[in-house]
């Protein structure tokens, strides 16, 4: 392999520009889901999907998996401001799991299905050499959110905190030391939540002008907006929110918690941009939900992802998960 | 393992059934595809996929294994009588695939979009031990046609010529011995085509009672239509449309060219029921479409599939392509 997720990415989009027949699917730049328009809805349709020595965590049971497998679809949704309506999954075997296996895979996807009620339409089976789960999912939104609609001027906002992910997968893949309280860290990791009431209500703002969910992590998410925007980010290093229990583990592991919170990866909160002028919109829904929603940055001209410390501003390095990463 | 695909299927649709929310998606009986009733209009969802051991045929070239990624889709929408509007793709690949190999694959989708004119909107990268590339399409039909709708005294009408594919199948898999003329034999293997236009006109014949394509093979085929409508299938091994290399093929191999028909698996022509009625149209849709469309049986009461032969009427065995079968 000599070329990664994001140059693939970048090649593929090339030849599918070339292939566009004109349906009115939209956006038509780069995105990870796509609409079209029905009336005057929006079938949002998404797909995401698992491999076993990838995603399947040291500890993470086979019902986990499963519910791993499609709340990243739920989370790509929620940052579109599109409620979930059903998902098909491709289900790809080993010869060697049980039945008992394959029940406790489905459990874990009719868990999720259960708990953002979505209904499980049906799907494909096959083989293959470690197990696969590929889940499609279409969702309805009535203003669906891209990823490319910011201007500059725009503050950048997250949800909830940061970092516990981040705290997993160093616990699980790099045998951290424990923490008297492992429980939101371990959560992150087996049975993380999409914010999708989050989502559906920012659809309603319309000075919300660009979301994407955290799961590829805040680093990596901030140039995939900066790199269809073509817009300039800055965020404050200081205003990061991070969860206590990430600080507490990043203290006992010599870690500096904002790395951990820039670079996690697999974090399912929405980052967003919207207009100053609905600053306030932004804090009654933060009440409403009784969801922490902080102002991290703004948005400015010209290019690059900046983080502000007490040494300056520097630039971001592009962290988080990346595929087939050299 | 201990459960082949069917039993892990009817495993799996049990849990589904009951987790069913009440959304409006069609149908309620186990099929390959689902749809969203939108106006007069039906959004027929389907998903398939590609496993490199399983489905990377011996000579397949990448772009070939890209084609074959989305033709199975295209095939079961015609089954449908939905024409394709866009595809999304679970790209998962190997850290030891090149950028050229990439580059193939997608050509191969697009080859594939291009020939039936659909879109390719996106999809996921992810990475896995083998290359598993899962496609999701969505396409639009007037009336989708579902397996579930045969009436005993329907007509069992079969589309095309059967056989290649098996003949493929034991040429590249078994070393068979080759025939003068092997064109249609690869075709079959490297790039099959899905009936799309038969698939939509079909739906425009009320008579036309269900369909399903042959990508699991004739016998499995009428098994699957037999399991959901409860009703007997009674064919006639005289009737049943070979391909002149078929039958080549198997004679130089000392094959019964009627196993490799029944057998063969990844055949893309499509098996309907009509009612008698409609006899006269389907003749005419043969002449317009130039395609041959052969009554191969009538469908009963009672259950079970049969044949008859020169030694009477006997059950068919389920033999086509059975993933994970013991």
């Amino acid at each position: 392999m000599n070329l990664n997720e994001i140059e693939i990415i970048k090649e593929i989009w090339t030849l599918i520009k070339s292939n566009d027949l004109g349906y009115s699917v939209i956006p038509k730049t780069f995105d990870d889901a796509c609409a079209l328009q029905i009336g005057e809805k929006f079938l949002v349709f998404t797909n995401d999907g698992v491999a076993e020595a990838t995603d399947k965590l040291p500890g993470m049971s086979w019902r986990d998996y499963g519910w791993r497998a499609v709340i990243s679809c739920v989370s790509d949704l929620a940052a579109k401001g599109a409620r979930p309506l059903g998902v098909m999954i491709s289900l790809n075997l080993t010869r060697t799991i049980s039945a008992k296996e394959i029940r406790e895979i489905y459990q874990g996807i009719i868990d999720c299905a259960e708990t953002y009620s979505f209904d499980v339409w049906g799907g494909d089976l096959g083989e293959s050499k470690e197990i696969v789960i590929d889940c499609f999912m279409v969702g309805v939104s009535n203003r669906p959110i891209w990823r490319n609609g910011v201007k500059p001027g725009d503050l950048i906002v997250i949800s909830g905190e940061l970092g516990l992910t981040g705290a997993a997968f160093h616990f699980l893949l790099k045998g951290g030391k424990e923490i008297s309280n492992m429980g939101n860290i371990h959560k992150a990791a087996y049975r993380p939540e999409a914010r999708l009431e989050l989502g559906v209500r920012l659809s309603e703002i319309p000075g919300v002008t660009a979301a994407i969910d955290l799961s590829d992590g805040l680093s990596r998410s901030l140039y995939e907006l900066e790199r269809v925007n073509e817009t300039r980010f800055v965020i404050d290093a200081d205003k990061i929110p991070i969860a206590e229990e990430a600080i507490e583990y990043a203290e006992a592991n010599s870690l500096d918690p904002l790395e951990l919170a820039l670079h996690g990866g697999e974090e399912y909160e929405i980052l967003f941009t919207v207009s100053p002028s609905c600053e306030e919109q932004v804090i009654d829904l933060s009440k409403e939900l009784g969801l922490k929603l902080t102002v991290i940055g703004m948005v400015e001209r010209g290019r690059g992802v900046y983080i502000k410390t007490e040494g300056g501003l520097t630039p971001v390095k592009e962290g988080g998960w990346i595929h087939l990463r050299r």
